[in-house]
């Protein structure tokens, strides 16, 4: 069973007896039904009863119900109501759009909207890339959607998909102060969402496409690529790729082990799995094995997708065509992005020593965290209740603001790799351990030192081609 | 010549020798070239020279260039830089995407996104009526162009509206609480702006339609109306008539006059001529003809577009089929939303007595207001720099105010005739007067009476169906 966490907690208003002890008995009584006790509230207190809010984090509704039943169950308590902390922080959505300028007076009106505004229009009429200093496209971005692949729910649709996109967008401000945008498609036809973003475009320098499934997202990505002149991110992608080669980088430093030497094992060839490949031998690696459902890819077979058919071209040099059980023995690296309990205790004790495992399935790891870091020497997970969390907000915010500054038209293999480095430095050698190979997703540094590493890769790119 | 406004206000920095009356010198050189001197900053003093600020207002860029001239011809002037203080106002765009929820730690995190807002997104995917609530649908419109009929300019294109659009989603969220967003469409094609507004309706509450060029915008509307679920406005059509509807009735006020008996002559066909035929017929004006270039609209001849042909069958039961001037003779008021100078002294001379002149063209009126005012008892533009200015930001913000607070989709003839009634309200009869029969922008009140306006007669259309 899943721990209590915050994404499920709840406020119980609860009538109860008033006396010493009222409190402790109520917290005791939820601790003992298995909730984690965070606050306790006395909104009301007369002669006989006292009212107190019992907010603690669950595993989710039914056992919040539980802990209702345990608390109703005390002489004398009645629980009033039960607030869900969760939806609660949703009414009314998590975005706002607000003016940058001030419209106090007429003057104000007459700049900001007719007539002055007409100049301003003329202006980028007459030469388009005026838009990007006098438009809001320099510092935005569309996080775009179908719904077809939320988190671990599947295809939602758009309307379902909307709390995860505005929550990426809140990110994106928060974490960057890059204006981001949702914008869920009710369409899964991927020539139409082509069309679509393209007929967007003027508004936004820049598109992140979210939760889509495979294979649409790849030919929507690589398409919008080619006919865009703004970048276009794949954050199920590049995003983890970025932050699982920064936790690689930093897990070989722990054991001592070279990219270029070490075997790796991928579990997944969906899109998460295709680009960390792509990145990891951008950045050396040389002995790569992806495995999917049916096995090992390798050269001795066709495939039908081009996805499946470059990983067999450029990975598994050995022609290994075994299970994933079996390409794990002796390696050193497993990198899951693929299903829950995919992989057992004994597939990480059969690894090299000094192995290590990032199980990165959400919201269930390949394999239990605690399992391998039996026989692992670096375990990480895309958890926040397990050490070294693998998230791609460590990646996204940063990218964008760096992408934005340079005016990116185009995103290359350097920049990804430049990215994945900035966050890999940001654990230093003195803080560098098993327990923490990456940086915490609220280390206020991080998204500054991505957008450097990034601008920088623009910069040392368009010098290169100049000097070239 | 235009008068000098705040739209085209300069600020000239120019450096000068010190000395008593070097600051007046400055300004009275500006002011013989004709600027608004609006302020003087002196921003450096030495013992020889003095750098200042000159800000004033003036008739745009090339009166600009003479301004700067002036101040250069004067003895030891030099101006270093001039600024230009709508273009200042432009840079980085006039929005921002900020978050309604804070997100300082873990906690926060976990309930905004991962994995707490998994559980936001199931209620939505089992009740789709819930995005209502749990997400910014509730409070947030799309403010779509194609670029195609922009204010005065034409046909610029999507990336060049943009300024004209993020001013009026600044106005909607200023005024109205409205959180509205940009749209700006690089595509011209009717059936494909269809599809892509259709595509994009899942984020949105309501759906506000501009500067899109007759008579696409038209198709557009109908459409949208009929297939989305929720309210489809076009500002320029029913934003312009709610508020020519507002004015009319105070100014048959002022005069005595009764909607009803008057003679109404309407010049221009468009987007906004149409709909203002269509409320004032719903409001009961009985006696309307409408001109455009080729004189006026009858049903004696047969028209190919649908909206001529319902013109020619619900206006004009005299059959009249003179030109717009011969049309003026006796008649009660003139409406114009069509091109500058049209009309001249002679035709309002030819009306009845107590005539009302609404001369709204854009930025040159059908005829020089104060011309106008010469025969007419009441005139009004859609210019700031005369009294009575028929300005959309007094309907649009608290229209869609009302239409999200009431949970409406589908606007009725009702809504329409309840705001313009409401605007109306907002001039109290010892305000009453030839000059004032329309309130400022900047009264606080009109956009939540308007709102409230809206919201009743949405209610009272509910009570009705009920009840029916």
């Amino acid at each position: 069973m899943a721990n209590p966490g915050p994404g499920n907690s709840i406020t119980l208003r609860v009538e109860a007896p008033s006396g010493f002890t009222a409190t402790s008995e109520l917290a005791a009584a939820a601790a003992a039904a298995g909730a984690a006790v965070t606050a306790l509230d006395v909104t009301e207190s007369r002669h006989e009863t006292i009212v107190v809010d019992v907010t603690c984090d669950t595993t989710g509704d039914e056992h919040a119900r539980q802990v209702e039943d345990a608390l109703n169950r005390l002489e004398g308590v009645t629980v009033r109501n039960v607030s869900d902390r969760t939806f609660l922080m949703h009414l009314g959505g998590k975005l706002q759009v607000t003016p940058k300028v001030t419209l106090n007076n007429r003057d104000d009106l007459s700049r900001a909207y007719t007539p002055g505004v007409a100049r301003v229009c003329l202006a980028i009429a007459e030469n388009p890339d005026a838009a990007r200093n006098l438009t809001i496209k320099r510092n935005t971005i569309a996080v775009v959607t179908d719904g077809s692949a939320v988190l671990g729910l599947g295809n939602i649709g758009p309307a379902a998909a909307l709390p995860v996109m505005e929550g990426k967008a809140a990110l994106f401000k928060q974490f960057a102060n890059v204006d981001a945008w949702p914008v869920c498609l009710d369409t899964q036809d991927t020539e139409e969402i082509i069309r679509i973003v393209k007929a967007l475009a003027p508004v936004y320098g820049g598109v992140n496409l979210e939760d889509i499934a495979a294979p649409r997202c790849f030919e929507i990505e690589n398409r919008l690529r080619e006919e865009l002149d703004i970048p276009v991110f794949h954050d199920d992608q590049h995003g983890t790729a970025i932050v699982t080669l920064a936790a690689l980088v930093n897990a070989l430093r722990v054991v001592g082990k070279k990219l270029s030497e070490v075997r790796i094992v991928v579990s997944g060839v969906g899109a998460a799995g295709s680009a960390i490949i792509q990145l990891l031998k951008a950045q050396g690696a040389e002995h790569i094995i992806a495995a999917g459902r049916s096995g090992a890819i390798h050269s001795g077979v066709s495939y039908d997708d081009d996805h499946r058919a470059w990983i067999a071209a450029n990975t598994n040099e050995e022609g290994f065509s075994g299970t994933l059980h079996e390409a794990l023995t002796g390696a050193d690296v497993f990198i899951g992005v693929s299903a829950p309990h995919v992989i057992g205790e004994e597939q990480v004790a059969a690894m090299a020593e000094k192995a290590i495992v990032f199980a990165m399935a959400n919201p269930t790891p390949e394999i239990d965290p605690a399992v391998a870091a039996r026989h692992a020497a670096v375990v990480a997970t895309g958890r926040s209740d397990f050490p070294n969390q693998i998230n791609n907000v460590l990646a996204f915010p940063g990218f964008f603001r760096g992408l934005l500054d340079a005016g990116v038209s185009d995103i290359t293999p350097e920049m990804l790799v430049a990215a994945a480095q900035a966050i890999a430095d940001r654990v230093a050698d003195d803080e560098l351990n098993a327990s923490y190979i990456i940086p915490s997703v609220f280390d206020p540094q991080v998204a500054a030192d991505v957008a450097a590493a990034v601008a920088g890769a623009a910069h040392s790119a368009r010098t290169a081609e100049l000097v070239g």
